[in-house]
């Protein structure tokens, strides 16, 4: 028997993280009676007065907000993370604890409470993107590791569809970037070439898992990806950190933003709930050569705007699973329109 | 300002993944507006015509369940695993692929539809211990590596309220098992002592952690919890393997299934979701010392039957985060009554 992606279970190893994923693509006949999800209504209002995040509303601790016509950005109300936290005291081997202070940030993408990115225009998506790099220049001025993201969608634990996103800055490098700096700077030791960018030539050379491309930037369903229609969005060049993105490739990357997103929300006809994110060079004085800037994306649906992938059982005590080749979701993706499908 | 772990922001360390958490116990306060779950309905009737895990029933097969009357074992008709997949062919440094091989069956606990395992009697949770001894004997014997595990609820992907478990066994270490290896012997190695049993002897000690605990088992909520209730059951004494287990200490554990999971249940009056799983020592030949036997449970909610813990943006991206001490949910759990609230 010859070895066929596509129908035989297998093993995928992500450089990035160091651990494996189980790929088992016969798996997707199986029929689904769980749990359905809610979908999102497609019509809300450009204002809803009863959102803590519209222009000139009150927020829960009584601060209104401002009218504001761009991105806007304020202290999250019930940060995780304190500026002026003690450190944490006594440590024995089984029982280990460290301090950790940060400061959480609310970052409103647009004031129209009716649009998520897709729909923005690549000028206001530009917005946006400035509005990230001068979140990372400030905060990473004063910690180590200052983390973008973005949940969308009820289903992803986001509680209100204002589009909107967060920043986390910590004092120290939390558990993910730790792997992804280990890693990269290992691979720089035993090869002598950047990974990320190495991976973004060969996979803008093969096509096979691109969703979609421009000048500076490409999108792909990574080799290792874990959620179904996972991506993985890299920019050419060697780019450290947000900041160092030059006027050019910060337009071009809104514009691949906003066509990766619209095919999200094509794929099930749905506003496409993901967590999605920014992992650049820790922001301190040490050399983080080995870094190269990316953004991932790790959406939950499936089979359909209604049916869900499951990280539980086997996933978290063992391995992370999924029932679909990157190459297939990666086809599919790429095949999409790059017209809303509420415009169409 | 002396450090207080119930108001300040910190970290702690996981010796058995290597990773950290990030415990933020100010953050309980903040109010919910996002999505909340169904909850699951408590009178089932004790035979479902429609359900495929009833015994004499048909699956979706075509194959019928025997009129079994003891827990009742079947190979899964979507297995994520294959017993005869070819190696994967072609690697290189980006593109690392292996072959993976395994089996993976279905574990009906007991014939009742109508009852999960707290609503089980401890003579009849027993008889599911020894099922689960007798999988890992049997496949143990075949793969290096036997997942038995068990999805609670709708909103742990479970699409069938029967109560049942699962068992993947696998050609190769998954992630959670290798980290556990590698961790577990490099306590050993750099101790002389084994890390979990060490554990379980000073939880005992300090009782701030602990949830139950009878002459050979103790159930806490370790120190390093992610999930709001996580719990981890383990053997007071150093067992590798289920199969290693005297058959005294096969009813005490059936004894603190039952009182763990009537705790579970009465903390927010309702049929508790959770994903749980057994690690023991990997069955194969190489010297596992190292290993001791334990159980991790991992329920998903946080306020109340319909108020969940969602593990996105900043946790997947960077590091998990959780809104309430270990102690302090261990402390809630230990209140609670051990009858059953269906019962009281
Ligand atoms: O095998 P089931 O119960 O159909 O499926 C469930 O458990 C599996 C093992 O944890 C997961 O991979 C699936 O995502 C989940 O829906
Ligand atoms: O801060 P929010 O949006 O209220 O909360 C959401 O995002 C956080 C950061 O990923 C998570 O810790 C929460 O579990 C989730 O509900």
């Amino acid at each position: 028997m010859e070895f066929n992606p596509v129908d035989h279970p297998h093993r995928r190893y992500n450089p990035l993280t160091g651990d494996w994923i189980l790929v088992s693509p016969h798996r997707a006949k199986r029929p689904w009676q769980g749990q359905v999800e809610k979908t999102a209504t497609d019509n809300r209002p450009t204002r809803d007065p009863s959102c803590y995040l519209c222009p000139g509303n009150e927020r829960i601790t009584g601060d209104s907000n401002p009218d504001y016509t761009r991105p806007y950005v304020f202290a999250n109300d019930f940060p995780a993370l304190l500026t002026d936290t003690p450190d944490a005291a006594g440590d024995s081997d089984l029982f280990r604890s460290s301090g950790a202070r940060g400061e959480a940030r609310v970052i409103c993408f647009s004031p129209d409470h009716s649009k998520t990115l897709p729909q923005l225009s690549v000028e206001d998506i530009r917005q946006v993107v400035d509005v990230w790099s001068e979140q990372v220049t400030e905060l990473g001025s004063k910690y180590p590791w200052v983390q973008l993201f973005e949940n969308k969608g009820a289903v992803m634990g986001c509680s209100n569809p204002h589009p909107h996103g967060q920043v986390w800055a910590s004092s120290f490098l939390p558990n993910e970037a730790r792997k992804e700096d280990d890693n990269q700077r290992q691979w720089l030791t035993d090869k002598h070439s950047n990974m990320l960018v190495e991976y973004a030539r060969q996979e803008s050379e093969s096509g096979e898992r691109t969703v979609v491309e421009n000048d500076d930037w490409i999108a792909v369903v990574p080799y290792w990806a874990a959620w179904p229609f996972e991506t993985l969005l890299l920019p050419k060049r060697h780019i450290l950190r947000m900041p160092d993105l030059k006027d050019s490739e910060r337009t071009t990357l809104a514009d691949i933003i906003k066509r990766l997103t619209t095919k999200y929300d094509n794929l099930f006809q749905t506003s496409f709930p993901y967590s999605m994110g920014w992992h650049g060079a820790p922001t301190d004085d040490d050399n983080r050569e080995h870094w190269q800037l990316h953004a991932h994306f790790y959406p939950p649906l499936l089979r359909s705007a209604t049916v869900r992938k499951f990280m539980v059982g086997f996933e978290m005590l063992a391995e992370s699973q999924r029932d679909l080749t990157a190459e297939q979701a990666a086809e599919r993706l790429r095949n999409l329109s790059e017209t809303h499908y509420l415009n169409a």
